[in-house]
């Protein structure tokens, strides 16, 4: 079972941090292994930023993403380029207030939060990252939320882990809250 | 012309943002294809923390490190678990307070810096992986000054986009005085 996900966003919002988090906390749990790769290339020169996630049972051998099962946009930009090359049935989550998901083909499971209004409400709009990395751990089933605390817990400044454990459970809750009314 | 390199150190040192810089800098400079690998496995329960850059004229099919042309090791623990990888005649640069680089192989040409007591003195300890960015630029030549600096502008908040550019300097210029003195 080998499960390709890529997150996009622009400059500063922390996607490569979320796939750190996301690799730490797979391969953590459960003996998985992950990587994740950053390609730069011509779209490295602007805001826009991608990174590619890969997390299998067995070791990764090919670690670029074509057809992502889930895909996590924080960005317009990112979304537009990226929302055709979804999986079938896949899994799209985006941050309701920065992404219009016009474009998305049918058969797609789509999932909106907020995160960066939830953050700056917290006073840590940095943190929406975070938040985003709570619901997706909620609505993917992906990662167990044991582990997703543990690679938060390994990441961060004794002085911030405080504040992105409240992000993440912010963003959990709110993914649990939706997963549940949907029934 | 591919170039593989290795980032060793530490969790909270920066290496991953480090790569991401490199592979910045050499994709907005003439045109190269950069991409930053991290891989995850039993090694990422613990401390180190490790990342794989490839740049190269074309577009990297592979993006998975063996045997680097330039390892930087910013720990004794990375450096130990990775130094008899470099490939022959390869470089090493290590910081000189935190690394003793006691089993190198002969031939590699090896780099000294104290970019972490740098840092400290600039009053900005976080930046001991931009010094090692700025000392790298200048020994391996593999990117140019400018867009490095390029780099750092496009990575960092307005404002601490100048202490990162004179973290930069302090260990380019190190860098620049090491390889005249050496002749």
């Amino acid at each position: 079972m080998l499960t390709e996900i890529r997150l996009t966003g622009f400059g500063g919002q922390g996607m490569i941090r979320f796939g750190y988090l996301l690799g730490k906390a797979a391969s953590i749990f459960d003996g998985k292994h992950a990587t994740m790769t950053q390609s730069f290339g011509p779209e490295a020169r602007g805001s826009a930023c991608s990174s590619q996630v890969v997390i299998s049972g067995d070791r990764v051998l090919y670690p670029y993403v074509t057809t992502p099962h889930i895909m996590v946009a924080m960005s317009q930009e990112g979304y537009a380029k990226h929302a055709q090359n979804i999986a079938d049935q896949g899994t799209l989550l985006v941050d309701e207030d920065l992404v219009k998901p016009d474009k998305t083909k049918k058969g797609i499971k789509l999932f909106a939060i907020p995160s960066t209004r939830f953050a700056e409400e917290m006073k840590t709009r940095i943190a929406a990252n975070v938040v985003m990395f709570g619901f997706f751990t909620a609505v993917t089933g992906l990662i167990s939320e044991e582990s997703a605390k543990k690679a938060i817990k390994d990441s961060f400044k004794e002085k911030i882990i405080d504040i992105n454990m409240r992000a993440f459970d912010k963003g959990y809750q709110y993914g649990k809250e939706l997963l549940s009314k949907a029934g």
